[in-house]
C-alpha cells in the first residue's frame, strides 16, 4: 500500500481554491429563465383566492404556475433507493404546489420570468387569501383527538416503529436498580455554505436534464420521474460540485419543480434556488425529538435491560419521516448489551418546518439521551462514569439481536482508554470544581456507535468504472457524490492502490451524469468509503488482472507471477521491474492483433455493515452568573477502522465536532405561536464561528474491519454524534444540575441555576 | 428486426432543428479570451523580423505568442491510430508556430485577448520581415535537383509506395492492345458548414480540456500530447456536435494551439477558431494528383494488367500525406480483375495549402482516372461501356492479390443493370447527340469501389457501452462521432434491434469526452456503421444475455428460451409475453439480494474489410457555346450491403453526389504565381447551390454482407466517388472530346471545343 493510510492532498484542492471547481452556480446557460416561489404566510390553512393575474402581466415573466397547473398525484421527496414493496416505499404526500397550506413556507405558486427580480416583483403582485386552521406546532397539540389532520387519514401519524428483543420482563426483575429519565433535542438547520439549487431543461429528445445541487443524482432521477409521472428514464441529473449537504441534499428539495416548470416553458431552462431564508423553512431541518428512557442495572453495574421510546416532530412533509426515528432505535443496540432491549418510536406530523435527513440521521438526538441517562445512572451507582461504560460495551464477536449482524471489530474500549489518557481524566477527577466564585468546572464523557451505511435496513449498490488510457494513467467514474468531505481523494487513493499506481496517475471524475455513471445511491449514511470504496477495490482489482493477463502475453511471464507496484509491471516476490505501465496500456491501444483498451466497471451490492465508535471527552467552565460555556479541553475519539487518509479524516472529525458544539450549545430554530420562524437567517439563528471554535483534539484507533473495502468503517457522520451529551454531562459535573433538553443556552442554565440556588 | 431497415426519423432532428444542439460555438465560456492567428503573407521564405512589442501594448490583449514560445519538437496532424513502429506513423513536420513559412496562411504567431477583435487589432500591429524563397507550386519545381528544401532532408518527397502483384511483363504480353494515357485532378475544399473551432482550458488538476468541432476525439487527444510533449492522459477531448466534417476534421488543425495556449495563460479558456477564408487555406485541401494508367487488355476486352503511377500535391504540411495516394492504388484493385496489377505513388510538398482527408480520401481522384480511362479503352474497342465493366468486374469470392482480403459480397453486377435500366441506357445510346445547333447530348457512367474501414492497413477498433435505466430504457455510449452523417440514428436502430426494444427506448450519448466515452479513431473511412456498428451490436448482445439471465433468475424460465421483443420478455419461438423489460430493470435496480445495475461495455476490433461498389449513370446537354454542361438526369446506384435506414442513406448519397458534381464540374483551388489564393471565399470558390443542383436518382442493391454487422458496407463516402468520370464521360459521349483533367468548366470545355473545330 503506498497511498492508503496517507496524507495525500485533496484532488480537488487546487480547483477549489482557484475557483476553478464548478458548482451549479457556475454554470453559465444561455437563456436561463429563474422561477421564484409564493410561499404561505401561515402554518395551516387553504388559500381560497390565488390571483396571478397581475403577475402574469409584468414584463419579463414567462410563466406563473399554481396548484392547478401541477401534477395531481402526490409523490414522495426522500432520498432512499428505491424499493419495489409498497410497505418499504417512502411517504408520498406532497404535491408541486398547494393550496392545502402546512407550513410557513409552503409552495403555492412559482413564477418563471428572465430574472429573479421580475420574478420576486411579480411574486409581490400575487393576491393570495387563506382560510386559517389552527396551527398545531407540537405534539400534544398534533395528536389531540380533535386535532385537525395534516394529511388526510393519517391522524397525524407519519408512522410507527419498535421492536424488543429478549425477555424483557425477566431482565428488568434482573435488575437491582431501575432508572428512568426523559430527554428532548431540539430543531437545527443544516447550514451547508451551499444553499438548494438546480436549473432544468430539455433536450432534443425532449429528455428532462436537471443539474442540481444534490448529494443522490441516481435518486433524484426516480423522484423527479414519480414527482412528473414520467419514465425515469427520460430524466437526466447531473451532479457538478457540492457546497455541502448535510442530508438535507440527500432529499429533492427543488429538482421536481425545476424539471416541472422547464415543461411549462417548453424545455427553456429554469433555475430554481433558494435563498438562505428559504432553506432555512423550506427545505429540511433536523427532527426534534423527546425520549424516555428505562434501563435496568445490577448492583455491580451491568446493565440488564433497556427501553426506549420516542416521539419525533416531523413538520409538515413526511420526508424521510419515521425512518429517522427508527434509526434512533436501531442504532442505539450496538453500544451497551443487556439481556434485553426494546424501542418504540413514533413520528407525528406538525405545521412545522419539514424535518429530514441530517448528519447522524437520528443518531446524535438518541445518544444525547442514552449518554446522558448512562452518566447520570453512573454517578447515582457512584460508579466511573467511564468504567460503567466499559462494563457494559459490547466486544467484538457480539451479535445484534435484531439485524443479527456481528460486530465484527470495534476499538471503543481503546478508545475510552485514549481518551481518559489524553484529557487526564483521573488527575481532573480530583481537581476542585469550584475554578472561581462564579465558575465551576466539570469533566465530561460520552460514547457512541454508528453504522457504515443502511445494510439491511436498505439496499446499498455502488458501482465504479475504470478507464485506462494510453499512458497508464487512469478515469475514475463513480455514481458517490463529492460534497465537500473528500469522497473524490480518498476513492483515488483506493484505485491507486488496489492498481498499483501513483495517486496522480488516477483522474477521477467529479461530476455525476445519470446518463453514464455507474449506479449508486449517493452520499449518505457515512457509507461511501465502506460500500462505494468496495466498488472501487473491486473494479480497480478487475482492472488489474486485465492488465496483468494482457502484459502475460506481451512478456510470457505468467499473470500470477507478476505484480504492479507505482506504476510498473514487476515480478513477485522480488519486484524486479519488467516495463512500464505505459507500455501496456499503449500496446492495449494500438496493438494490431490484440488492442483492447482495458475497461472495467463493477456493481458492489454491499450486503454487510460495520459499526463505528469513539467518544468525546470534554472539560467545560461553567459560568454560573451569565450561562457562557467554555470549552477547556475537548477530544474526540474514533473508531472508523483503518483511516485512508488521516488528514481528510481530521477535516471530518473537525466539522463534526464543529456541528457537535453548535448542537450542544446554540443552535435552534424558534417559531412563535402561530408557527412563524424567529430566526430563519444566519444573523438570529446562533451558528458556530471560528471565533467560539475552541481547538479540536482527535485520536484514531484503527482496529482493522474485515468487511471494509480497506479495513475502513464510517466517518462521516460520527464526530457530530457524541458532543452534545459530553458537554451535557461536564456541566452536570460542574454544577450538578442534569439538563436534560438542548441546547445549553445561558438562557437555559442561568434560568436553572437560579432555580437551584447557584445565583 | 424492428428498426433496422427502416426509416425512423433522425435521433437529433428535433436538437437540430430547434437549435437546441449545442455546437463549439452555443458553449457559453467563463472568462472567454480569444486567439487570432498572425499568418504568412508570402508562400516560402523565413521571418527574419518578428516585432511583437506594439501588439503586447493593445489593451486587452492577454499574451502574444511567438514561435519561440511553443515546444521545439514538431508533431504530425493527420487523423490516424498511433502506431508505436515508428515506419508507420505520420510525419511529424509541423510547430506550433513557425519562422520557416513555408505556405501563404503559414501561422507565425498567436494573440490572445479578451475579445476576437481586439485580437485582431493586435495582430495588425505587429511588425514582421520576410527573406523570401522562390515559391515551390508543382511537382515539376518541387523535384527540380536546384529546388529549395520545404523541409530539410525530404528533397520534397513526403513519401513514396508502390507494389506489383502478379506477372506484369506476362501479362502486358498477354494482352493484344495496351492503352496508356494520363490523368490530373484538382484542389478542392471540403467547405463544411462549421468552420474549424476549438477552445481549451486547464482544470483544477491542471489537465487540459479541449472543447473541438472534431470527428476523431480520441486520436485528437493524442496528437495534443504530442505536440505539447505531455502525457496524452493529461488530456481530455469534448466533441459537441459538429456541422460536417468532409475528412477536414479528421486532422488536428486548431486543437493543439488552443491546448498550448491555455497553457500560456495560466488555464484561462482560449478560443481559436478559423474564419471562412483561414479554412481555405489553413486547414486542409483534397489532394491534387496527376495519374498516368498503363492497361492491357485481350480482343475481346478482358482486362490482363494494369499499372498506375501517381504523383501527389501535398502542400506544405505532410497531414495524411503519403497514405492518400496509398489509397488510391490500394482502392483501385478490387474494381476489376487483371492477371497483374502494380502502383507506384510519389508525394510531393509544395508551398500551397496543406492537403489532407478529404470524403473519398484519394478514391475519388483514382477513380476519375480509372473510370475515364477504362471508357476511353470501351470507345477504341468499340465495346459497350457497361458490356466493357460487366466483362471484367471481380466477382464475389475474389481474393485481393495484395491484402488477401476476400470480396464476400459485391453487388456491382446489379448497379450496373439497375442504372441502365434506370437511365434507359440502350434506347437513350440509339438516339442523336446532337439536339441543338450548339447542343450536344451523351450518356456516361462510372464505377467504383470503396472499402468499410481501414483495415489491414491501420488499426480499427471501436468501443461501445450501454446503460440500463429503471424503466429498461437505455443510455448508449460510443467513441464513434456523429458529425451529421446521421451515425446516432443508425447506432440507435442497430442498439434497439439486437436488444429487442423500441429505437425511442435507446438514447445516444452524442457527445463524445475521451475521458469516459469507449474508445474509438473516430469518423472517417466510412467505418462507423461497419466497424462502431460491431462494437454496438456485441454490446447489445452482451447486455441482452444479461437481462436473459436476470430473467431466468426472476421467473425460472431458462435464458435460452427467452427473447426480447419490443420491450417485452417472450417465450421463444411462441412470442408469448412474460413480462415487460421496465420490470426486470426495476428488480436489477432495487432487489436487495440480486440488484446489479444492468451495463456493458466492448470493444471491437474489425480485422474484417468490405467492400462496397457502385456506379453514377448520367445524361447530359453540352453547350458548345458557353461550355456550360447541364445534368439531365443522373443516378448512383449503390451497393452498401443491407441499408439500415434508407431515408438516411439516400441523404448521404444526394450529400455525395453533390460534392461528385461540384468536382466534376465547379470546384478548384486558384492560386497566382507567389502562390497566393485566388478564391479563398465563398463568394468567388464555386461551390454548388441549390439552383445548380439536379433531381438525384438513387437506387441500392442490399447483398447481405457477412462480415457487417448487420449486413451492411460502408456508405458515408462512396456516392462522392463516381459522379465525376460519369460526367466526364457523357461529355465524351456528347461532344468526342476527352477532358482528361478536371473541373470541366465552361472556360476549359469552351477552349477544347474551339480547338477542335467544334465551334
Amino acid at each position: 500500500m503506498t497511498s492508503v493510510g496517507k496524507n495525500i492532498p485533496r484532488v480537488d484542492a487546487v480547483a477549489k481554491v482557484t475557483g476553478m471547481a464548478k458548482y451549479v452556480d457556475d454554470h453559465l446557460v444561455h437563456g436561463l429563465l429563474y422561477a421564484r416561489i409564493l410561499r404561505s404566510s401561515i402554518a395551516n390553512g387553504l388559500v381560497t383566492t390565488l390571483d396571478i393575474s397581475k403577475a402574469q402581466r409584468v414584463p419579463g415573466v414567462v410563466a406563473v404556475v399554481t396548484p392547478d397547473d401541477v401534477p395531481p398525484h402526490t409523490f414522495p421527496t426522500a432520498g432512499h433507493p428505491y424499493h419495489k414493496d409498497p410497505a418499504h416505499q417512502d411517504v408520498a404526500d406532497r404535491n408541486l404546489l398547494t393550496r392545502r397550506v402546512r407550513l410557513v413556507g409552503d409552495e403555492i405558486a412559482a413564477v418563471v420570468a428572465i430574472d429573479a427580480l421580475t420574478a420576486e416583483k411579480a411574486l409581490a403582485l400575487i393576491d393570495v387569501e387563506y382560510e386559517e386552521y389552527p396551527p398545531l406546532l407540537t405534539a400534544e397539540a398534533a395528536l389531540k383527538p380533535a386535532a385537525g389532520e395534516i394529511h388526510i387519514g393519517t391522524g397525524n401519524i407519519v408512522g410507527r416503529g419498535s421492536y424488543e428483543a429478549g425477555n424483557m420482563q425477566a431482565a428488568l426483575a434482573a435488575a437491582d436498580y431501575r432508572f428512568e429519565d426523559s430527554f428532548a433535542t431540539q430543531s437545527v438547520a443544516h447550514c451547508a455554505l451551499e444553499n438548494h439549487s438546480a436549473y432544468a431543461y430539455q433536450d432534443g429528445a425532449g429528455r428532462i436534464v436537471v443539474v442540481s445541487s444534490t448529494q443522490i443524482p441516481h435518486i433524484c432521477r426516480r423522484i423527479i420521474g414519480q414527482a412528473l409521472g414520467i419514465p425515469w428514464g427520460r430524466i437526466r441529473v447531473i451532479k457538478p460540485y457540492v457546497g455541502g449537504g448535510f442530508g438535507s441534499k440527500q432529499d429533492t428539495v427543488v429538482e421536481p419543480l425545476a424539471a416541472f416548470l422547464t415543461t411549462v416553458v417548453h424545455g427553456r431552462p429554469v433555475k430554481v434556488e433558494l435563498t438562505r431564508e428559504e432553506t432555512f423553512i423550506a427545505s429540511r431541518v433536523r427532527h426534534a425529538i423527546r425520549f424516555h428512557l428505562k434501563t435496568g442495572v445490577t448492583e455491580s453495574g451491568t446493565l440488564t435491560a433497556r427501553e426506549l421510546t420516542a416521539i419525533s416532530l416531523n413538520g409538515a412533509y413526511a420526508s424521510h419521516g419515521q425512518s429517522i426515528v427508527n434509526n434512533c432505535g436501531a442504532k442505539y443496540r450496538q453500544l451497551y448489551q443487556q439481556q434485553a432491549i426494546s424501542y418504540q418510536g413514533t413520528t407525528v406530523y406538525t405545521n412545522l418546518p419539514t424535518a429530514g435527513a441530517m448528519r447522524g440521521y437520528g443518531v446524535p438526538q438518541v445518544m444525547f439521551a442514552l449518554e446522558c441517562h448512562m452518566t447520570d445512572i453512573a454517578r447515582e451507582l457512584g460508579l466511573d462514569p467511564v468504567e460503567f461504560r466499559l462494563k457494559n460495551i459490547v466486544p467484538p464477536g457480539w451479535q445484534d439481536p435484531v439485524s443479527g449482524i456481528v460486530v465484527q471489530s470495534t476499538g471503543l474500549r481503546d478508545c475510552l482508554l485514549k481518551g481518559k489518557e489524553l484529557i487526564q481524566w483521573d488527575k481532573k477527577q480530583a481537581t476542585a470544581k469550584i475554578v472561581a466564585s462564579n465558575k465551576r468546572r466539570g469533566l465530561g464523557m460520552a460514547c457512541f456507535t454508528y453504522a457504515s451505511g443502511t445494510y439491511p435496513v436498505a439496499l446499498e449498490i455502488a458501482g465504479a468504472r475504470i478507464v485506462m488510457n494510453e499512458d497508464g494513467t487512469v478515469q475514475l467514474q463513480v455514481g458517490a457524490t463529492e460534497i465537500g468531505q473528500g469522497s473524490d481523494t480518498v476513492f483515488t487513493q483506493m484505485a491507486a492502490d488496489t492498481l498499483g499506481i501513483l495517486p496522480s496517475m488516477v483522474h477521477i471524475i467529479s461530476e455525476q451524469d445519470t446518463d453514464v455513471s455507474p449506479v449508486d445511491l449517493g452520499s449518505y449514511a457515512s457509507r461511501q468509503t465502506y460500500v462505494t470504496g468496495m466498488a472501487v477495490r473491486k473494479a480497480a482489482e478487475e482492472m488489474k488482472a486485465k492488465v496483468l493477463d494482457y502484459t502475460w502475453g506481451m512478456t510470457g511471464i505468467p499473470a500470477q507471477s507478476m505484480d504492479i507496484v507505482d506504476g510498473w509491471l514487476v515480478v513477485k516476490p522480488g519486484g524486479e521491474k519488467i516495463l512500464p505501465l505505459a507500455d501496456v496500456a499503449l500496446d492495449a491501444h494500438t496493438n494490431p492483433v490484440h488492442c483492447q483498451p482495458f475497461t472495467a466497471e463493477v456493481t458492489n451490492n454491499a450486503r454487510v455493515n460495520a459499526f463505528s465508535y469513539g467518544a468525546t471527552f470534554v472539560e467545560v467552565d461553567v459560568d454560573l452568573a451569565t450561562g457562557k460555556v467554555d470549552i477547556l479541553d475537548i477530544y474526540n475519539l474514533h473508531d472508523a477502522g483503518r483511516i485512508i487518509n488521516p488528514q481528510l479524516a481530521a477535516g471530518q472529525v473537525h466539522g463534526g465536532m464543529s456541528m457537535g458544539l453548535g448542537y450542544a450549545l446554540y443552535e435552534q430554530l424558534l417559531f412563535d405561536d402561530k408557527g412563524r420562524p424567529l430566526n430563519a437567517n444566519l444573523l438570529d439563528y446562533k451558528l458556530m464561528t471560528a471565533l467560539d471554535t475552541p481547538e479540536f483534539g482527535i485520536g484514531f484507533v484503527e482496529p482493522y474491519e474485515p468487511t471494509g473495502p480497506y479495513g475502513n468503517k464510517s466517518l462521516g457522520e460520527p464526530p457530530a454524534v457524541s458532543p452534545a451529551p459530553a458537554i451535557r454531562n461536564a456541566v452536570l459535573d460542574a454544577t450538578g444540575i442534569k439538563f436534560n433538553e438542548l441546547p445549553l443556552t445561558p438562557e437555559r442554565l442561568v434560568t436553572r441555576f437560579k432555580a437551584a440556588g447557584l445565583i
